[in-house]
């Protein structure tokens, strides 16, 4: 094995796995199993056609309250003619669902006769009368649901590789079946392997990295249809991991190997694969995710003694295993693009096809030319456009595919797409989820996250991009945003947003809307080590400071402030290095990348700092007229007025509520 | 009571359900259970917000195997002039995902650097140098995962009233948390009623209504989220329906009573819920499934002993019950209709939202002006047109919701939709099957089943929509399919169908391939008792006829017999009496409503009927060229072609595949 693996095209890469199980005779539906006709056969994969076994009805059956008569003896009534019918040989009651007597060949509803008694006269017993009167003719087979109207026994019912949803499983019953042949659930072993690796909920030193991979991937395949096993952490020891290995292969269909699939010191699962089998593959140009391994490994061959309740075993001596990357968004990518369709071919059912929409990608996406690059992206209408907002591209941000609402593709031979470039985009969600998200660009402010907790109840959902209170407003003409939150001082007038607004966005009519008024100070360390107390001290050589971007309000506020104070930028060490939020900076504070930053309150509290304050602002909303007064936005402005609401925001640290919803102003 | 149910507007009728659930606090969450946070947790619902209790990564980690060092000590490393760094005061080797040590900022990966022995020679123990030689400086922060890159401690990772995918569990347990709180499941008790019903599986005697409606339920409410109970089938008697919803809502919190729910003499449902608490709509304007009882009862005290695991359970005395109508489709709207959106608010997530597509309607459609009538439709895109072609609208048709990609909804204050006029549809399959769907129209041949069930494995869905070969040519002329079976036969030339295309479709272009040879013949009761040999009995008085629909190439056939042999349609006691597919031609005769019909060999045999064959016949395949070189197709010509389907189809009787893929014309 060399140190580096080698990199082939994704569908080179697919190829060869499924040749390779088809050449192991494993490329197939597995096996299948007889189920009875409960409601666990839901989602489950029909392996053989069904075939009516009965009509449905299975008689001529009265569709309504009424009396059965042979449409014949009713020609010629009419309202001025009015018809008796004796009961017994002219007429017969019959409830909804009852056969029709032999000889009758329509229904008439009950409500278009009279019932008359022995006299001839009208009887409350409208159910048992002697005879009835008609005023109408009605056609042969009126009212009546004839034999096999839904159902003719012999007729297809479903096909084979249906998956069975809830009406499916009536139907099949209606055509006389009470058990069903579908397809068994692959097995699927999931080990998650590494020393330094702890199980969810340890208590956590540096190094130790929570294992959650095995977790994720584990429901990825349950949602596919499959049963999944977790095994227990195993450390990076290549013979515990073999064992491990062959344990798994005993009584499942596929293993997965999480991590270790690079070519690192501690990455065995290449050499494990060979060692118990054939490497396949050994990376694959696509990000994330390029150091799968695709293999095929030997079985010990325990397999005759096995018990099993399927009628077409998996007993070939050969089982496919993948090495999974380490990264959360690598690990679960490969099990939607290895593992799916491999799952989809054992069930027999087709393999998932997201919907595709092309989008105008927000911000240019710059990519390594050989690879299949997934970036995740927030997707939302903004006017008549269908905006694709990419998100953090790390592998290892996992929040970025919880976000996501799907994923844009870069493809190999590209080196970038440029913003305002159309991307072709496969949909997490459905159209209607997407119709309802209101995207938010701007400055950050942790009043977003309440606020967008608080509109998902009302059938909303707030999706914040933070690129700064002046990005927000160039986003805003460029009509990809439904509002900014915006906090841009003016230093000669003192007012907030409004010149910056008809600087960055003329002609556009909008709304500006308070709010919150909050206070910007200095975030330090607790018990602020370098007794820092003002602006002045960020010049001392010992202390280092992390900014944030350029156009965010807090750097223009810092910037007005050191040019009032005389205090020269190239004297900050520090003053260069960039956080794009709040929280980043509390971050960079509390992990001592930096030693002070300027923020909000709020955020030095979340992560326990020291906060100096130093200067009052406000923060509003930034809309753009036609927004403002769509349907969109309605469950925005009343949550604005919505006392709850108010006080959720008053009860953060810093942030004053007096102002919020006043119109600050409207074009 | 009244006898006669009393239809309001589907609005009103969830308005008066939710506004009596709020007054009795049953329209909220209603209780909460804290459940590990494993692979089971998939679809269950947050009831609060999780906030991180941990940052990810919680330390600045390494993102490649290689060297930490100081950013500010490479400065000035260049090509031409490489830099040395000694191991441990100014680098030190880290694998992915390790620490950083404290007084470093940046990593360089293993395949960027020279590692040097204590002779300052390259050394093979790349990974224990003495020192490290470096030809380029790095930036701060380079090949670093900071501390929060992922997830920063107290952000909001999920909201309240979020449905858990797998990558959720993952940012969940990376954000500290190994158990999570989200709703409990609702209890729904199934009571199906009925002296008539007989369970699934049951040997059938007229009358009998086979039991799968409670089956249908209690899988469309476990999919949407809740815990279903069937309970055995309770004959028509209102003391014992009575008991047994009483006995059902001691632990449930919601009564369905299917059946029973109109204003039939048998009808107790509405009397039941009289009884035991408050009727609050009998009837609602929609179709199919008017006779909607909602309702509102009193449960009994058992509650304080109730052994519950919820922290917040529905303590309620009361419980609201449907009342669901007996026909199937009836039902299965009623529970889309009126439970879905109730289990949405007790679970706390948002209630399903299909997306909607305007089609084109295929068929007029009549609708009852005071009703919101829901057709099924099956949908499908043929050229540049989204089209939908109604289903059958009996609410006893359980196959048109099986077969349905969506429910087209003809509003109340409508008579009637025009074929060729835009319909809204609610779709139940994505874009991308709808775009895999094959529009066949024309003639009926059981061939079309067999090639639907091996189109399926071609990743093609087949649906056919029988109006006759002259229909089917019609509509081809009009764009609403992709391709039409026909067997017309041209009296003066023996010729099949080329005459009949020219004329209907004339100046579009065609590929017409034959399909198969097949046997027409008389389909006559089993040892045909009437003594039936050739069309000339057809005219015996004793003999009842069933004809196929005007523009049927069967019907074609006939009439150029009839005429040959100079027998008037006049002395066919039936002869108006039409039918539109062979199969239920064969099904008429099976129950008696007919003596004979004409049709082919296989549907006699399906329905156990004796068959006297007469003429031979072509059906082709008629192929506007447009659609004969689309993709969507191809898998359709390769299987005319393949010996397993053409085995498959000469396995039925009377058919003849020598003909099998032959191209009759090609424009």
């Amino acid at each position: 094995m060399s140190v580096y693996l080698h990199d082939i095209p994704l569908s080179q890469a697919q190829a060869r796995l499924r040749e390779a199980l088809q050449d192991a005779d494993l490329w197939r539906v597995l096996g299948d199993e007889i189920i009875p006709l409960d409601e666990n056969a839901i989602g489950r994969v029909t392996t053989e056609p069904i075939w009516a076994k009965v009509s449905s009805p299975h008689y001529h059956a009265s569709a309504m309250d009424g009396f059965a008569v042979r449409a014949l003896s009713t020609v010629g009534a009419m309202p001025s003619k009015p018809m008796n019918l004796s009961m017994g040989s002219e007429a017969q009651y019959v409830d909804t669902g009852d056969p029709l007597p032999d000889w009758a060949n329509a229904v008439i509803p009950i409500e278009n006769v009279e019932s008359l008694d022995e006299t001839g006269h009208i009887t409350s017993a409208i159910r048992q009368p002697v005879s009835i009167r008609i005023r109408a003719s009605v056609a042969p087979w009126s009212h009546v649901r004839p034999l096999g109207e839904d159902i003719v026994a012999t007729q297809l019912v479903l096909p084979a590789g249906h998956v069975l949803k809830p009406v499916d499983l009536g139907a099949i019953a209606a055509s006389g079946h009470q058990e069903i042949k579908v397809s068994r659930k692959p097995k699927v072993a999931i080990l998650p392997t590494g020393t330094e690796l702890v199980p969810i909920g340890s208590k956590l030193k540096a190094g130790d990295i929570l294992e959650y991979n095995s977790l994720v991937l584990a429901a990825q395949v349950k949602v596919m249809g499959s049963e999944p096993t977790r095994y227990p952490i195993t450390k990076d020891d290549f013979d515990l991991i073999c064992e491990r290995v062959l344990e798994a292969a005993q009584d499942h269909d596929l293993v997965l190997l999480n991590a270790g699939s690079s070519a690192g010191a501690e990455d065995f699962s290449a050499t494990v694969v060979e060692k118990l089998g054939q490497l396949l593959v050994h990376g694959v140009a696509v990000r994330p995710g390029h150091p799968v391994i695709l293999g095929l490994i030997n079985r010990q061959s325990k397999i005759e003694n096995r018990k099993s309740d399927n009628l077409k075993p998996n007993t070939s001596h050969l089982i496919p295993i993948i090495g999974v990357p380490g990264y959360p968004v690598s690990a679960a990518l490969t099990i939607d693009i290895f593992v799916e369709p491999l799952i989809a071919q054992w069930l027999g059912r087709r393999p998932l096809e997201l919907p595709t929409e092309t989008a105008i990608l927000t911000r240019k996406l710059v990519s390594p030319a050989g690879d299949d690059d997934f970036v995740r992206v927030v997707v939302g209408r903004v006017g008549e456009k269908l905006l694709a907002a990419p998100l953090s591209r790390g592998a290892g941000v996992i929040t970025s595919l919880v976000q996501a609402d799907g994923l844009a593709l870069v493809p190999s031979g590209t080196q970038g797409i440029e913003a305002g470039e159309k991307i072709q985009v496969r949909l997490y969600r459905s159209r209607a989820e997407i119709e309802k998200t209101i995207f938010c660009i701007g400055s950050h402010d942790l009043t977003l996250d309440l606020l967008a907790q608080f509109l998902s109840v009302h059938n909303r959902r707030l999706v914040s991009a933070n690129v700064g209170s002046q990005g927000g407003l160039v986003a805003l003409r460029r009509g990809e945003a439904h509002l900014a939150g915006s906090h841009l001082l003016n230093p000669q007038t003192g007012e907030y947003n409004i010149s910056y607004i008809r600087q960055y966005m003329p002609n556009i009519p909008v709304k500006v809307v308070a709010l919150v008024g909050r206070e910007q100070g200095l975030m330090v360390k607790k018990d602020n080590p370098k007794r820092i107390k003002s602006l002045r001290d960020l010049s001392k050589p010992h202390v280092q400071f992390v900014n944030r971007q350029r156009g965010a309000g807090t750097r223009v506020l810092l910037d007005y402030h050191l040019n009032s104070m005389t205090i020269s930028p190239e004297s900050i060490v520090g003053y260069n290095q960039e956080e794009y939020t709040h929280l980043g900076v509390a971050a960079a504070i509390a992990s001592g990348r930096a030693d002070c930053g300027l923020g909000i309150a709020a955020a030095a509290q979340a992560l326990d700092l020291d906060f100096i304050p130093l200067f009052q602002e406000r923060y509003d909303l930034v809309i753009p007229k036609q927004y403002a007064e769509a349907d969109l936005l309605t469950p925005l402005f009343g949550l604005l007025a919505d006392p709850v609401f108010r006080k959720a925001v008053s009860q953060l640290t810093g942030y004053d509520v007096s102002v919020m919803g006043t119109i600050i102003l409207e074009d």
